[in-house]
């Protein structure tokens, strides 16, 4: 069973129902009753009105408000009633209530939000994308063997080609704690686990030259909203260029169907959404303006995550290469 | 006159050369005299043969080398025999030539490059795109009004539109040097050089949303590449969706003529390249790739920057602002 958050998307309570409805697999609902009526015979509903919202501090939010559909939800899994979170809210609140109630994986300093860019041909993914704005570079190592593991886990991919995000290519380039984390990855000895391909530039991202994109939260946030701002900001320039004269606009009607097939494959709705990396069990945070396609494609993320065994595969990784936090290294919790 | 290095360019000397010939402007050419022979009559060459590298640590370089084109270029500029310097070299050691010879404006703690993004009807400057990549809040403050100052002077925008690059909209979202940074720009009183818009994120800045961009030079170099690699992700897509179908193809062919005018839009070569501001002369980094026309409009921004004077213009902003640094303060050269 997965548990779902109802509050939160753009599109209301209702599309997240829906959503559910068409996965087709068990879901444990909490939002306005009244609202998610449509949620299938699969969905069993909890009326849990009062909702999170990204103007809320967070943590202050995630702990003062127990009864919140968010903070339920994750409840939910930290008891076992279900195995995965599936939310469209706000990403801190979801965030804040995985750490509370989910809880973080034993020796995992920092989870972070990996998120699946839709590159056509080499989907690549990026992490952190917004959990943490500072990292330290243990906290980059731990993010490049989670961010493999989940590839080899849920993408059946063999040895993931990992990089660091950097400013040049040279192991010297970038800021202090990038270039440790360099050092750190290059001394590393991972096995099949991945392979350390060094840094890459932005430009590198979108050209799908590696599995795994590996970056503190800040400029992971930026690099993810950029890329979905300009790819918006080219096709709209597209259209706009196919629509201005009637012989453009005629080759535009033409070129449509295979444009729409392009459309679909930068769809973020197609990969149902980031997931939250280092937790005890898995958290998928779908985008807020997510369809009822994107809800439902979020939650059988959630599913093929419990299925594979993405956490405890992590978790194993992690171990193999000895980046787990000892409790007498780093023994504060942040 | 502008001094122009005619080394470093990825499709070498002689289409530098052209460039300067096609600018109309006068040039003092330093490289290797045998390939500048296009170069035209408003050319003064000066045979420099040896190149610095993006391979070369930049500092040590431009210091050990003074026979390295681009410090004999940077010292032209220093000693009054040139107004300006355009480089399509390696950007380390422009920068690092230029802080030597050009040197900074008195006051000003960290120059910075300013790119001006092609976003299709508001170009945006964003800077820092590079040149350092930690930075305290006070030098995002320096950024903020040499930003401003250079779209009022240069590119005629009356009261700029300036924000701060972070991973959310609200003023205590990012990390602590950026939300420093928020506080002191909405407490500053810039009078009419800036209007503070606060913070974008990362889709919003291929959106048009602000005319100048705030940020440290890692994000801004990670961010400015990303967007150049999505467009050609994204631009490289459309094409092969065109071509990948007889129907699809023909109205590719239609469509083709306005999809022509929309590359020209969105061509760095159309720009001539990124500024570095704070220093005491114009200087112009254009881009590796640059065709002979790039470089011609990289020679015609510079001709353009000291026309409107925009160190002048600047150097007032910011005694105006108050956010010139004093000997006392911040006495540390960096």
């Amino acid at each position: 069973v997965i548990a779902l958050d109802a509050n939160g998307a753009d599109q209301g309570p209702s599309v997240v129902a829906e959503g559910a409805r068409r996965s087709g697999l068990p879901v444990l609902l909490f939002g306005p009753a009244p609202e998610l009526t449509g949620a299938g015979e699969l969905a069993e509903v909890v009326d849990a009105p009062a909702a999170i919202t990204a103007a809320d501090e967070p943590a202050r939010a995630a702990r003062s408000r127990p009864d919140a559909s968010i903070v339920q939800a994750a409840r939910a899994v930290g008891d076992g009633r279900a195995e995965a979170l599936v939310s469209a809210g706000a990403t801190g609140a979801a965030l804040a209530a995985s750490l509370f109630h989910v809880r973080r994986t034993r020796g995992v300093s920092r989870p972070a939000i990996a998120a699946l860019l839709p590159v056509p041909g080499r989907p690549t993914l990026l992490l952190d994308a917004g959990a943490n704005v500072e990292v330290r570079p243990e906290h980059l190592v731990q993010f490049a063997l989670m961010g493999a593991a989940f590839m080899r886990a849920v993408h059946g991919v063999e040895r993931p080609r990992v990089a660091l995000l950097s400013v040049g290519e040279e192991e010297a380039k970038g800021t202090p704690d990038v270039v440790d984390a360099h050092a750190r990855l290059a001394e590393l000895e991972p096995g099949d686990a991945l392979e350390f391909a060094g840094n890459v530039e932005g430009h590198e991202v979108p050209a799908g030259a590696v599995d795994v994109v590996v970056c503190d939260g800040f400029t992971g946030n930026v690099a993810l909203k950029v890329m979905e701002g300009t790819a918006k900001t080219v096709v709209g320039a597209v259209r706009g260029a196919m629509r201005s004269s009637t012989l453009a606009s005629v080759g535009g009607l033409l070129a449509r169907g295979r444009l729409g097939g392009l459309r679909r494959e930068l769809d973020p709705n197609a990969i149902g959404g980031a997931v939250l990396l280092g937790l005890r069990r898995p958290v998928v945070i779908a985008h807020g303006g997510s369809s009822e396609d994107g809800i439902a494609n979020a939650v059988r993320l959630a599913r093929r995550a419990v299925e594979e065994s993405m956490v405890e595969r992590t978790a194993d990784a992690l171990a193999a290469a000895g980046a787990l936090r000892s409790g007498s290294v780093d023994s504060v919790e942040s």
